[in-house]
């Protein structure tokens, strides 16, 4: 067979149709598959999987990688920027003997079974067979997935982040450590605690949902390339730049939740639908890493829809959209109440501050587990009291603690830490753009196009044609600095909480 | 390649999967697709199509054919049955040159682009020299799809309603014709026309699809295998028995189209959900013909939805479904409103009485292009002619005459009988089923259970493994009879319309 790059690129656009199907499928069977259509869903999902399975890393694939490595010249710029994530992505799944692959997904699924059933027992001694096990698996599984790394969490942290190392990740969780540490305590000795009772006022679902639609539209999410459908989690996908799909969930008495969690959504969603076409088909039009895809996600959620300029500009609207709910409630008692801070057992209902704390506990027992000598059954024990340290309180079973989470189930291990680097990339992206753009008069006016433009141009344009440090480099001049995410912390609560030095 | 039964199955089921995954295509076009997604979406599915021709005419379906009609000995009964199925398929498809096929394609779509530009234009001219190409191939593949027909028509009949023939359909049209013609004149001259101006009244659409959900629940459409969306038209689709879905439309002015709509599509979707197992993964899970499967949302829309006694069950609870919109109007002053028979122009908005009347013009027409010397350039004028002679009443314009339907510009002629042939044996089988079954009593109680019990096991478990007059002779032992819809109409009507022999 002639190794053209014709013909590279045209079986790479085969495993990204059959990827995209298997987007769909996903989608529905979070959405409106009927719950008795799982086991025909699964056999479709089966097939589909090992044609992904036998296109990216068969044969052939093999053959084009080889033969490319040694002949880069005879491909363009872009399609050796194609190669370099079809090439990991193959050394990733061929690596592994597919008897071992396949017994190793039979762990995770096992172990995900056990795993609702030592949440509803509340006790993780159940699971932890199953983790010693998938532990164990991914320690044989390291060695073929190193490519240079100098640890074997690093190879795991690459998995998600490529490129993120323990070396780069200690000194910035020992930064924030402190630094929200100083901040929290600021806040209680110095601040004064918002009023929030409101927050959970009656709300009509639809509400709700007519307000997120509105203003993720105003935020950029195109609905010409989107939609908005309901799950029990909210999630989003891309089956294409123009099939990007978001959806969320309603509490009638926690708007917020529904507010903020369509709005990260549509940060996601708002990346894919703005890709360059020409990378269309190819694992290019994809972000360069969890961490980074989050920080959109984030910068929606956090940087944008938790600034005190945003609100002073949406208020009055979502006033209006509220009926006479808040009525009784100012702008700024409003904005104050939003930013209450509070630690929390469950980090999915944490707030920006304490989130951080989370995931630096699961971050330092994943690396004592990979690196250290920490062993699965010492991890409940560590868990209490790290949150006993970092966050002041303390599961009180289980569930409420190590089992709030599936993705130690699921193998994710090296997952948890690009949620927090999806903060950090978002705080120093909005810190340079507000250099560029007069971002807090943007932000009152109502009208976010130069935001949504400024971060189409200098991130989701690009894709994954830079690694994650390149693009953290080539937007803010630097790489990843915690200190920005402090920064905004620090000013961002100290006026909600009305901070003043006695 | 060893040619045994599993074999033979196992591609069967290949086919059978992308099938449910073109289905999954098909229904989210419809539904959730955003609208700057359909370029992506057509790459996607043309892949899943090719594939489809592929395995299902390709050269390893070609030799199991071939052999096991050679050796239907080696295939136990329900393999035989497949392979009736798999081998019309086969066939059908095969004996067109691709090359044919694919000029066949583009005419239609062409044909169907320029439908839309005549009927905003309103003039069938501009649509001619489309159909007179799609007549023209048609004429020209007859011979490849022939296998025993007596007419050409009857070649066009059977790819949707297999061994229908004109020879059988002439006589079943003539009595309609008349029979109708003669109720409707007894009900014009001997009947009370009902007062209808209350079914226009406002119904909210959340309370419209509420309605909807609950009474397509109790008539045996069941959630936990099914969904129910909103389309621009309503539909039914099966990806499996366990996941089929129905989809419908609402108009706050019109409840008793989302009413009616909602259950015909269920009928389709009670049909698709209760398939024998046995049957997974073939095409023996399907109905045996167009006919069938439009005989059980007709018999759900017509002979349960349109039933004196199902209103006088039905009644209180949709006036407490609806608050006080109806409080003044009593139930069967209701029941007589919701039968008001009156003739329109447009077949889709026909009451069942004059229903068939739209089917016979068309059959007509169909017949005479494809059996007789009637020309493309001559329709328009056969068409006005027609309604005015059946129905009374004559389109000002081709929009609302010729250029109704898209059928005939998708290539689809011999598929309108189908929906008369529907009414037809819906009739039938309920003339049987009352001879089994308390029916008015069981319509009258709101529980449907032994209703749709007596469907399944009659009807729906079958599937296709036998063919439509077998089945039809199976359930109610004779062949399909015309005078069952006439009586049933007759005594219906009568009743709505008060007739009295003066």
């Amino acid at each position: 067979m002639v190794k053209t790059q014709a013909a590279f690129l045209a079986l790479v656009k085969q495993v990204s149709l059959v990827r995209m199907n298997l987007t769909l499928l996903g989608w529905d069977a979070r959405t409106y598959l009927p719950p008795a259509g799982t086991d025909f869903r699964g056999e479709l999902t089966a097939t589909l999987s090992a044609q992904d399975l036998a296109l990216s890393a068969g044969l052939e694939m093999g053959e084009f990688v080889a033969y490319f490595t040694a002949h880069p010249d005879e491909l363009d710029t872009q399609s050796q920027q194609v190669l370099r994530l079809v090439k990991r992505d193959y050394e990733l799944n061929h690596e592994i003997a597919p008897a071992d692959y396949a017994d190793y997904q039979q762990t995770l699924t096992h172990a995900q079974g056990v795993w609702e059933t030592a949440r509803a027992a509340q006790d993780f001694s159940l699971l932890q067979p199953d983790l010693v096990k998938i532990v164990a698996q991914q320690k044989a599984f390291i060695p073929k997935w190193r490519h240079g790394q100098a640890t074997d969490y690093d190879v795991l942290l690459d998995l998600y982040e490529p490129g993120m190392t323990v070396a780069q990740l200690d000194p910035i969780m020992a930064t924030l450590k402190a630094g929200i540490h100083r901040l929290r305590e600021r806040l209680q000795t110095q601040g004064v605690t918002p009023r929030d009772a409101f927050m959970s006022r009656a709300v009509p679902e639809d509400v709700q949902e007519q307000l997120v639609r509105t203003v993720v539209q105003r935020l950029g999410y195109d609905f010409t390339k989107g939609d908005l459908s309901r799950s029990t989690h909210p999630f989003t996908v891309s089956l294409d730049r123009n099939d990007v799909r978001i959806t969320n969930r309603y509490d009638e008495h926690a708007f917020q939740m529904a507010f903020l969690g369509g709005i990260h959504e549509a940060g996601h969603g708002l990346y894919m639908q703005n890709f360059n076409p020409a990378y269309d088909y190819t694992p290019l039009a994809d972000a360069p890493s969890m961490g980074l895809h989050e920080s959109q996600s984030l910068f929606n959620e956090i940087f944008l829809a938790r600034n005190p300029a945003f609100w002073q500009g949406e208020y009055p609207r979502f006033q209006a959209a509220t009926g006479d709910i808040f009525a009784d409630i100012d702008e700024p008692t409003f904005y104050r109440g939003f930013m209450t801070t509070e630690p929390t057992l469950i980090r999915t209902e944490a707030d920006p501050l304490t989130y951080p704390l989370h995931i630096i506990v699961r971050y330092e027992l994943e690396k004592g587990l990979f690196n250290g000598d920490t062993t699965v059954a010492e991890l409940p024990d560590l868990w209490r009291q790290k949150y006993h340290d970092y966050l002041g309180i303390e599961p009180d079973n289980d569930t409420d603690g190590i089992l709030q989470d599936i993705h130690w189930a699921g193998g994710d291990f090296g997952y948890f830490p690009t949620y927090l680097l999806g903060q950090l990339y978002a705080a120093q992206f909005y810190h340079t753009m507000c250099q560029e753009l007069p971002v807090t008069a943007i932000l009152r006016s109502g009208d976010y196009q130069p935001i949504t433009q400024w971060r189409r141009e200098k991130i989701h344009w690009l894709g994954a044609s830079l690694t994650p440090n390149q693009l953290c480099e080539q937007v803010t001049g630097e790489p990843l600095n915690p200190q920005y995410w402090l920064d905004w912390m620090t000013q961002t609560f100290e006026t909600a909480y009305q901070v003043t030095d006695k």
